[in-house]
């Protein structure tokens, strides 16, 4: 059946930390988050996983396939190489936002993520079966490097990627229960509930008529982000080869 | 007098690079471009700047106080570590985005972004001197943990910053000619012309108009972004303490 | 049984690249190298594997419970996110010294470490089974802190502790067929075949007899590096609480 | 005038923190450690300085160019992104053994390496001035991969190396007051005062007649690390193309 695991990450008490005893250096924050991201990133690879960075100080992980035993070593890790701690709550549904409607309240049960003594809560309501199967959609903008990159200046395009991404992101989440983030360039991956490909074609559309950005998607499904991700990259280049804007991977499991 | 200086770092043929000669794994790019920035953030950070990871495959910089060497120094870095390389343009100018077009405009002179053969770019047409002020503003989100995170799902929080930063952007960017970044949690950090208090004040009716945020900033002036950067966040602290929403900090020079 | 199976990890036509154009910075060389070392301790760590630094440029790794899939993926990351790739080669024996002659004859048959054509190689004789044991040796030096760090300049510090694991080295791989490797600090680990208490005393006092140092040591046993390691140093900490120079951690599995 | 200065880099309390509560996992210390390192040779190469990571809890770097506001900022950072934080104990002087030992008697006198309460010291006795110059010697093994990389097994090559390294550094040290550092591959670098082409010589002499192994060396000489290193590189590319074992850079400024 289509089930999707997430797991919740948040940085304990990291606002505070941030300006304790004063405002540290920003370069350094900066470099902290994007490495404690980057790290995770390899670590949720290893189990065919994916994170996305998010805020940075709460980031969201599709984590069919991860256990309570490799959360733990997650946490473990992270206590081990940083100056902060994390904690996770991780809940499976039929619907992505299900899944983080129960990891977040489950979360926010344990303590407030400022409260000092919150720290390293692990949470674990259900996980999804090996017999599950997820989806991923990987969006991106026509023609970006031709239309915008090499026209006109960096910030405008910024700008238009962004906008994009804001409209698909709200929409997306309450037409259709999908979770979309940005991941760079010109790419926004999402994880999503089962979807006919006129739910993808509406989406799609309510982005070009609310900021006027062509997007278009690739879908894949599998039991695993990676492989449900890699399938959803390919499609996109048939997108690209056939000039289609919604392609779906044939089932890779 | 006030003037910015901005770079603008591309990495060379990206897109192509990341689906050649298949579709790479996400998770790696993921962890490629986090630690490239990162590694950046702190390279900047030896000369006081800041640069934003802004798209991952193009950054922005404020490079007050970075000269050609240094730009040459960074190239060389990345080149001897990672497995592609960056292309670099250089402005200067009262207005951030005057500064970005020109640096824009050089680099596309310099071939397109996805042009196999135009590697290490490096163009630097007019550089920041000693005297010059740049202005930075911090901005945050009020009660983001009460009201947001502690409260609804975790994507849910994400939407209201994402639509705040997406409101801002736009609005800041073609009304005051500021670039604004999002940095994490709740934060967004701008590059600035010279401005009133009025035009932040307005610019945070806008964003209270059009999203139902609100935002509070402190802003810093000084020769170099780190301590600018530096005296808006502890401006920001005031404004917390203090319940204002507009707080200039005292000229550090 | 047991059993050890070695992964010699070559990067390919290193030493040329080091000088290619022109020499390259050093302080990028290493940090270049340091890196890698550190990404493929976390890679081999989920495995619960070991990866010593050795040369950095040749790096050995224990690899019970690390499949060829596994070793594949490893290539795959170093060549998404290094400007560099690297070359593999596995085998298994009773005695780490077996194992790695075999893999390191396999890898020079593939072509010289400088041959420019010759990349990622990936050759896997034969693993280890989940029913075979290895043993990791864990020594450190007595009281190194109170006789030496707080006592003699650091470089005469780190000139004992050299000149104790250039000792080792050699008399253990020669003696008993093991590999130790400095690990920082004080700390040598060894990966060993099945020893005796009297080869370790024996190698022990022919440390002492020969540099003048004087070493303890805890050693554990499992199907895996990192278990056998962890049991190895809880030994060791019982070395230090009972004043003894050698202890073999009960079986964990 | 000759005068090099040297800092002593040590983590603080550091052997007590890797077994508290219990021994941390080994491949998270390796990790630890080996980004750590990463990060100060990014750091220190900033200001064309050269770190080497000798014991990894000690490690020691030749600063001349960095000034107390530049060791503070080090410290800062490792603050902001680690787990742990460091000492600091800087002096110069003519013989670089006797500008550690200073750095090392500061460092001792503020207290233990063990010593709970003490953290982040930070101890200039005397710097250099931008007059002075320092010598930086360049080591490599003859053949090493013709003669032993494609030939032998790859611990016995390392035996070979670490053989030599252990025996240079000793010999080096007590005979002509120059620290070597193995940095990986088959070189060694080493911090020197000013020596004569004959003591070059008689320390290879040495290692060929206590190890049998062959070594080369190219000298360089600057008012800072990087470019004294750059040009013992150089030197030593003469030494390869002429067949000569000890080469001086011309002196770079």
């Amino acid at each position: 059946m289509s089930r999707i695991q997430l797991t919740l990450v948040q940085i304990d008490n990291y606002g505070p930390w941030t300006v304790t005893p004063a405002p540290r250096r920003e370069t350094d924050l900066q470099t902290l988050q994007s490495r404690l991201y980057a790290d995770l990133s390899q670590f949720v690879g290893h189990y065919d996983c994916y994170i996305f960075f998010t805020r940075f100080d709460n980031m969201l992980a599709v984590t069919n396939g991860m256990d309570r035993a490799a959360h733990r070593r997650l946490q473990e890790t992270v206590r081990n190489r940083y100056p902060v701690t994390v904690s996770l709550s991780t809940a499976a549904a039929e619907s992505p936002v299900d899944a983080l409607e129960t990891a977040s309240i489950q979360l926010q049960r344990a303590g407030s993520a400022q409260d000092r003594d919150r720290r390293e809560i692990l949470r674990i309501e259900e996980t999804a079966d090996t017999d599950d199967r997820l989806h991923i959609a990987h969006f991106d903008v026509n023609d970006v490097t031709e239309d915008y990159t090499d026209e006109i200046n960096a910030f405008d395009t910024f700008i238009e990627i962004e906008q994009a991404y804001a409209s698909l992101m709200r929409y997306f989440r309450h037409e259709y229960d999908g979770l979309s983030f940005f991941v760079g360039g010109d790419n926004i991956i999402a994880a999503c509930p089962e979807l006919t490909e006129n739910a993808y074609r509406d989406a799609i559309a309510h982005v070009r008529g609310s900021v006027d950005v062509e997007l278009k998607v690739g879908v894949g499904r599998a039991p695993r982000a990676q492989p449900a991700g890699m399938a959803a990259k390919h499609a996109l280049e048939t997108c690209r080869s056939d000039g289609s804007i919604v392609e779906f991977a044939r089932p890779t499991a």
